[in-house]
């Protein structure tokens, strides 16, 4: 198996329970997630090994998030310590027509986010690894922090690793103007990746790429492989969601490798958390990817990852390469006893 | 922004959590609700001043409520303090086709229906406020309750403001021969009222008013307009609901105004909380009255508001004029982050 | 072994947990209690066939009461069902300094305080039981629940059995003016006792016997004695409690048997729950009784039996007579494994 | 009503709350069941006296399980103590696509297993029950077991009592070439009984009765009669279950008896705990055969009673025959105040 | 009664339950908190209207703390909305010889500390209480809370009103040289000041004012009048604790006014939670002082309800004077029922 | 610094939460420790690499295991997966007087106990650590497994690393006449270790070292270096406790190295969990010889992380050397902030 690396910021998820809000109750569950965090710990929970890149503070909470990765089986060697803030987010879960809401705390003054520029050894740490899995969300964060992940990628490019790039773009860390300020490093990201996390809307809107006024099929077929013959992308992949009204999600993955297309069947599934599916796909790609996997079965399993990470609480979903497999041949089942 | 004020018994809510029942569970979580704290709660999150015209017993337990009616941003300038008892009732959940369970405690010897007649400033609140909320609840306890209902309703009258009468009458709390029992109390009360909340079947039992066997639409429409004319009503509005078999429930509102009649169409939704969705509506009615809304507008946020109130926990729904607007005009959405 | 019937209400605890207020909290942990309770359940665990003779309300609430019994091993035979009411009471601890809270809901309306007067087979009862345990709470209630005392007290005596009369007195249940509305049915219950719990202040302030201004011990061996031979008792017992400043009780046990008095060491003992002490020591004596156990045994085990009941959650002690034993004996013992 | 007992093991159960896994949460929730439990329990619901003859372990687990037999309604006469292990299994629930997982631990070396051959009086117990319910898991665990299975029911129909058999064939306690195992001993215990809970596929893989490439009603309607003759069973019921995609299952019970079948119509509904559901239509089955209800009656209500088990948490359902006939004639209702 | 404004930051507590770590945990208890809040919740207790002038995020967990502010009997009419961050802390409870840790996230981005320097109507607010209360931890913010600061005891003192200062002096909010940097504020504020909460060490470190090598109490007598002179001081108060190793702390209260000294008697007393007891002595000297009580009363009821903040969980103590009158004049009581 | 590995069992602990008792409560917190894993886990929070050489079972109870060890900071990198079964016990807490319990499942049949005797690959390991940690709880479990110690000691003697060997007697798993059954396998394990943790309770009754009635510390004095001569130990050490009536322990320990004794003060302190404190302060020995720290210091250092073992929930004590240093040397500290 490899060794993939992903580098991002470790954030405090702070959820109420149940379907109550912050506003009604007094109690929260915590745990520590980030897309970093979810990537790498699904790539060990599929055999390989997966370190974050990352720097936590010198606090108590620095200690408990730490600890928190080890439990998901990352390999906390590229852990820097150091500063005094860990981003947070608030979850309070929706419940049918009510949307669940997020609410951040300011991520801007974190150990991650202040990390001095040569805070991580990025040679070392590229001669070692033969994966670095990098994401839009980190790169919104400053200037500072793009220049440590270009620093990494190029490293790694160079030493003969793969560079991954999730785009994973949010409107709301970029502010207005949004797309126009963050082509020129999403770009910058492509030129060094061998594999990209993106759809249509992804192309057309961060890199400009006409898409026409087609269904997302024929806009994702036209886009997608300009994308990847600009960029000198080995793969593209990612995902169509749908939304449905009966508290159910459908989602379609789709993978372009070799200059083709292969789609996954849509799934349609009952959602119990929501966030973390798209690094759920991401990692099934990835582990495809390095296993050589033909692409029909990588596309296949990674949206079906996908699906699960909606069946369990918290970010991270962790599940086995048989687990995902299973989740796709069988019949929907009774308890296993 | 208007001065609301409603009378009405505060109950604590004892509920089991999750889906257990008292036999098999060992711990309860409790609030404190009422038609009348639904409603002045929901009316304070629409902007307005909500006070509750009641009594609490001078315990613990009645100081735990004052903090909670506080907390839901009700004015507790009219809470009186006084006797030693609050009504509670027990709420077991329903699961699919297992029907919830709600066991009352005995509210007769309760502080609020065993205070003197003249506890309330009557004359005093009438200058103040300008609407009065009473509810068919109240009006099942005792004469001395009801003597006091219909003085607040006469002052506020006299001094010019509106009051609002819910006919949510309850069989359970009239007993045999209820409704011949009730009618001439409920009479008396739509003598005073401006706003009605009712619907065929209260105009048919309570008031003796022949529907004849047609649709309830068409019954609706026979019984209303002859209901608002004998009583001189300026406003009548109620809800129809259907419970489906696939746990949700659907609902249609619809408002009697100016001699004409204004349907919501018929939502349907997901159920996580049944109790309380009454009060939202009628919340909402009172809030476009208020505001002078037209009557379209009014009874569409009122089913919203009704919808939305199914998807908390807890009698008394908060939800802001904004977050009810979008849940009409919104696609259901993605968690909001 | 023998069969033990209790004759008292059932009652619903309601406790915040921790040590948190009902003002600041929102959850509640239930039990079930009762002084009948804690004796019937406590003499089942020694061994015997322990009844409790009550009335539960015909709700879901009384099916999670009588579970609940049946759980703590007692024979529910004697248990009727009618009614909509249980007596309840709220439950905050103290902490250091700061006093615990208790809270009772109105429990004159409750199933047992209303039930008929010939309820129960008295005659059907005594005629199968061997022991009658009665409490001064009980006898606070009303004149229909002070007949079925006396009628159940008339059967037991008649048929042969023994009965047991705990003084129990709590001012707050008699209001104004309490001793003296008290005395005539302390006279009569004691009349029919064969064994009675009580200390100097209860035959000094119901009895009015002078015990002069002496310290309690010596009052206590003036007023005992006088007590036993005015109402012919086999065997009076009862405790001193002292509270301390550091979160300990002392307690110590008397028992005057055959003109004679023993009296168990002073024991001090860190307090988790102080409620059901009493009837801790009670049922320790009743078994000593049933059993033929020299007194100064049943006194030190009885005093063991409420210094164990301290130190657990909950009104009803259950612990074995190995148990018991073994407090008295040991050194304070590391964890058993 | 009659006396019912159970022969089998009791189980602790430990679940992850809500929709955890084991990895990722801290808390369990223990109770205690059986499938011997689970009819005993639910019979002493329906009026019966429900026992279980087991044997629980001496330790602190087994007093907490035999308190929880208590709190079931379950008459405990027949439980013995002895050995220091209980059986127990892991549950974690599962979401949608994502199944539930149960993991036990060893039974083998359980009290109930290792009890010595000779531990319960079956004479003395045969004399005083009028039913036995004995079960396929415990048929699977040793000889020793299956010897006391056999004496039991040998000693029941001696002493004119009927044998209840639930064939409950579990796969994974058979182990290699289990059905050719499991045979001569499910032989025996048919020989044995008078009612019998299965299917059709029971009859083909234990039994080996030919039922040919037909739809499982028909087949069904093959096997059933066969089985019936060959082992001169009074009655045979049992149900066939659909694991639909939406988190629903459908249902339908039938019965045979009189050489004529009667079904339940197909009940689809939502599912909270799947555990338990075929001991809930056992029990309704022999209850149904106890009061001499006609057949059609007798399988509509098991078939509901499975469906609410659905509704619960915990393996073992309580409802009265009340509560069960409601959900049939009812139309799905409100909640109830 | 009075109107009494503190000025400060709303803080959210998020608390480890018992005494666990973050590091082993996964469960925070949330309350909201802050030396304002403290101050005007104990003297809304006390029967004044008690208003925090502070600013709070416009998003969930605005409303949140909002709600809970109401709840605490705050009145909340000067409560600004803006900005997007509320300070937050993690508290873990230490036990015996383990202390406890605070861990604080970056306050200086909060809606409070990032306010308009004219956020507030300082003369309108002015015109309308009575008393101001400010704290020597909102002193250490920044400059525009610092000129907010004597904006608002400029305009109160203009209009009649009196101005509370209490020195909280933290080192860690003012870095290297902070007695130095501090000094000229905390010598601004006390120009402002009419009552002053501080002991002899905030008059030697922050003021600078020789006390000598002497025992604390005669340095406190030579630096406090010293101060009070200087500054023209109507009352200086505060206290000296000693903390034992026994799980106790035990506590002093002094007050200086009229050029006396007066003393509470030492109070040693079991810790339940420490946080927020210097708030609840300020503010029981407040009362005293508004009250016009002779001013041993007053520092013996500060020091009685600085004991009681350590007995209730949270930040924010609610005892009415009644309450804190008992404690000190009872004997450890038993529970009050 | 070093690389230490650890032998043993991983139990599953299973604690009913605060006082309550299995038979009252519903709920478990569940962890992962054993003597080894304690080890291991300490030793890595004072910066050595920590291993625990294990079997854990193949089933979702082994992976919770295992992401626990994980978060416990332990290298997984000798954990061997197989069987199905995971030792485990069930923690109740005492209160005071009443002390707690521990019931064990049975371990017979474990993974660990059952795996075969090759299964560690003991010459690899042996080549690769330091330190080999055995405990006397592994030698008592069978033969298999006494070999598969010898094994590993005698491979890590070969490759020039260290034998730690805590003799840790437990009566219960010996049986009768367990003295004479354990002295050859502890005298085996003896001849390999090169530092023992023991007493001289270990010494007499296990070894036969006659000891005479002296005083605890003479007797010490007396057979520790007997013991060290005889089996050529560089370091023996191990504690005194005592348990006092006031829910305090006080602890000696001692250290005897190059033929000299040095003992800690007696700490005397409140204990909030007991279990792992033996582990706790073997740990501190180890670390303080890795460091070739004065044995003073090491055996102060070792009390003093013994008494801070108590301070936490769960088996496993997790503090740094710094922290457990301060304890030493700090008086009793406010809460950090």
């Amino acid at each position: 198996m490899s060794k993939v690396a992903a580098f991002g910021e470790v954030m405090m998820r702070l959820q109420v329970p149940g379907y109550e809000t912050l506003e009604k109750s007094s109690r929260l569950d915590y745990s520590f997630s980030g897309s970093g965090v979810n990537v790498a710990a699904a790539l060990a929970r599929y055999g390989h090994t997966g370190y974050i890149i990352t720097t936590l503070p010198d606090t108590p909470v620095g200690d408990a998030a730490l600890a928190y990765l080890r439990k998901l089986g990352i390999d906390t060697a590229y852990v820097n310590r150091g500063g005094k803030q860990l981003g947070m987010y608030f979850l309070e879960n929706g419940f049918g027509v009510r949307p669940g809401r997020v609410t951040y705390s300011d991520r801007r003054g974190s150990s991650f986010n202040t990390s001095p520029l040569k805070s991580y050894e990025a040679a070392a740490i590229a001669s070692h690894i033969e994966v670095l899995h990098l994401c839009g969300i980190t790169l919104a964060m400053n200037d500072n922090v793009r220049l440590q992940m270009k620093q990494l990628a190029t490293e790694v490019k160079g030493a003969g690793g793969k560079v991954v790039f999730d785009c994973n773009y949010r409107p709301s860390l970029w502010g207005d103007d949004g797309y126009a300020k963050a082509r020129p490093h999403y770009e910058d990201l492509l030129e060094l990746a061998d594999i990209a996390m993106m759809n249509e809307k992804d192309a057309e809107c961060i890199l400009g790429i006409r898409v026409g006024e087609y269904d997302r099929i024929t806009q994702l077929k036209q886009a997608i492989p300009e994308v990847a013959r600009r960029f000198r992308l080995q793969t593209v992949a990612g995902t169509h969601r749908e939304i449905n009204g009966d508290n159910t999600h459908s989602l379609t993955g789709y993978i372009y490798t070799g200059e083709t297309f292969r789609f996954s069947r849509k799934l349609t599934f009952s959602v119990h958390d929501r966030i973390g599916a798209g690094d759920a796909f991401a990692s099934a790609v990835i582990h495809g990817e390095l296993k050589g996997d033909v692409s029909q079965h990588t596309v296949d399993r990674a949206a079906a990852a996908a699906m699960l990470a909606h069946t369990v609480a918290g970010d991270t979903a962790l599940f086995t390469e048989a687990e995902v497999s299973r989740v796709l041949t069988d019949h929907i089942g009774d308890v296993e006893r």
